[in-house]
């Protein structure tokens, strides 16, 4: 990599990626190559804007991400905060800085998967910075979508009486995470396991969870949404994020908290409690909000006329009594605000 | 700083630091604490978009920047580069990778500069990612404004018969980092050395650049300016981007560069070649660009009644020449495309 200069080795793992012609549609007057990127909004639109970073040895090691990996979950991460909106998600900046010894190879697997991200959502990456660093390596994801004029939805709008939703099965990519762990083999060595295994669909969440944007739509535009937040740290940190956001107390219904097949299989084998990874394991991309209790079976039917699941898995109270379970033997038990945290020894 | 969870830490570094009312002016609907920001652009207005990094030991080391410069500079680089296409900077976001031993005093100290550069040119902080990170600390910032339709000003644009100018003296920032580099002393011991002496200014030039964002507007009303860069890279690498990108030659004149009194005096003391750091160095975040020839004097006028320079250094010509210089002597000579490259070994 060290015979090749800044620039050429951009246009090496940038060039040809997505097409002009597609970038053209997408409303990029100019891309990558200039000081800043120039592109359309649609009219009535506001701008929605995050960024989520991934660092080596934090958020990834060689025994639980392929380099690819590294880069389809960076964009698949700043993509969901944007579904979370309720937005659409439409240009993308990479920013990745790299310890001067990284081999070409490392990189293209990188840019490999965050392109094959972008793509299947339709984002066009407009541009970005690719510095050398010591240390490890250090990805950030910038993206920038459009949401309808007022259309946002916000972390602070749940309301006494609604429910509390889930679009999915939550706590497989930590399971994922934990699997990998164990077996602690450099993604070269990982055995050839069946596809269709427990093993291989969890480590499918952890390693390419898939942002959900044409859900974040559905919601959006079913004008009975309330909250939203995507799960990027756990069902317990997410509901806690939108009862403090919004001032009232949410209590989960352990009963009604659906468990993926893989998890179930997978906490046996482990002689854990699958709710451990629902509550606290996060990176499942999924969405959790709120909506008003009489849209809801009407909103699963709309569901799953579109393919998807909306399970209902709790509701919003008036008390300021943060987040609670409701468990399965009746006790009401308080849930800790807590999820991975960078700053925090425990 | 290990006792505030991920929250309470950027609550700390980022509360309080742009009100309310600034933000809502600002067009801001959703700023901090969601997951993601929703603001608004002006009708008619194209979206432009940067990022720009800073790595520790690579861009920065303790004897050549504060703290506080570490922050200052990572805004004022990525809105250089808005002031680089004539547009007007918005809204920013920031990402933070640090070491996990790193005490709080470094960070506030990185985001009261970070602010004090985005107040100063009206930029809101809406968002971002603090994580941490094995190695050295890695600052993102991304910045997003806003253009009139069409009207970016791209590198593109330079055409044969057209003058090149330079917004500003160059190569002050270059002989700063070699004093500072050369003191070698970490910046709790830099000498009180008087503020108007040459070393302190060419110590502002490195650690305090200033975006040249009402230039870039000037420039971008004018109508009469073809091609635009920021000096990042030095101006051979700035100039022959351009060249490059429109495919035209350009020849710098010698005596035509400006040398700032602070870089001539630093340089004899040195025995160094003033040009040396003008065409090498970078980081000085003046504007390069093109005008037609005919509107120069014209240009020149309207700047200086602003309180601005516009110095005239050279000329775009149809050949394949890429860059040369035109030398007091008469001769000319090929000036390479170099600057500061992360990738290659000299």
């Amino acid at each position: 990599m060290s015979s090749l200069d800044e620039f050429a080795l951009i246009r090496r793992l940038t060039e040809g990626k997505q097409s002009a012609a597609f970038q053209q549609a997408s409303g990029v007057d100019k891309g990558i190559g200039d000081d800043a990127a120039v592109a359309y909004l649609a009219p009535g639109c506001q701008l929605v804007m995050t960024c989520d970073t991934m660092t080596e040895s934090i958020h990834f090691q060689p025994n639980t991400m392929r380099d690819s990996d590294v880069g389809y979950k960076a964009m698949a991460a700043a993509i969901s905060d944007i579904g979370a909106m309720g937005a659409i998600p439409r240009y993308a900046l990479v920013a990745l800085s790299i310890p001067q010894e990284t081999p070409l190879h490392k990189l293209e697997a990188i840019y490999q998967g965050l392109y094959e991200c972008a793509n299947r959502w339709s984002v066009v990456i407009v541009g970005g910075d690719t510095t050398s660093c010591i240390g490890g390596l250090t990805l950030t994801v910038t993206v920038i979508g459009e949401v309808s004029e007022g259309q946002a939805l916000l972390r602070s709008s749940a309301k006494t009486g609604d429910v509390l939703f889930a679009t999915g099965e939550l706590g497989c990519s930590a399971a994922g995470l934990d699997y990998l762990l164990q077996q602690a083999l450099p993604f070269e060595q990982w055995p050839n396991i069946d596809k269709d295994s427990a093993e291989a669909r969890l480590i499918a969440a952890h390693c390419r969870p898939e942002p959900q944007i044409e859900i974040g739509q559905l919601l959006q535009q079913s004008k009975v949404c309330g909250a939203l937040n995507d799960v990027s740290d756990g069902l317990a940190s997410e509901a806690w994020e939108i009862a403090q956001a919004s001032g009232v107390g949410i209590d989960l219904i352990e009963d009604r908290i659906p468990i993926a097949d893989e998890l179930m299989a997978y906490a046996e084998k482990a002689e854990k409690d699958p709710l451990h990874y629902i509550l606290y394991g996060g990176e499942d991309y999924k969405l959790i909000g709120t909506m008003q209790a009489e849209h809801a079976i009407e909103m699963q039917i709309k569901f799953r006329e579109a393919g998807h699941s909306l399970y209902i898995i709790g509701y919003v109270n008036a008390e300021d009594s943060g987040v609670r379970l409701v468990q399965s033997s009746g006790y009401v038990v308080p849930i800790e605000k807590k999820g991975y945290n960078h700053f925090r020894k425990d």
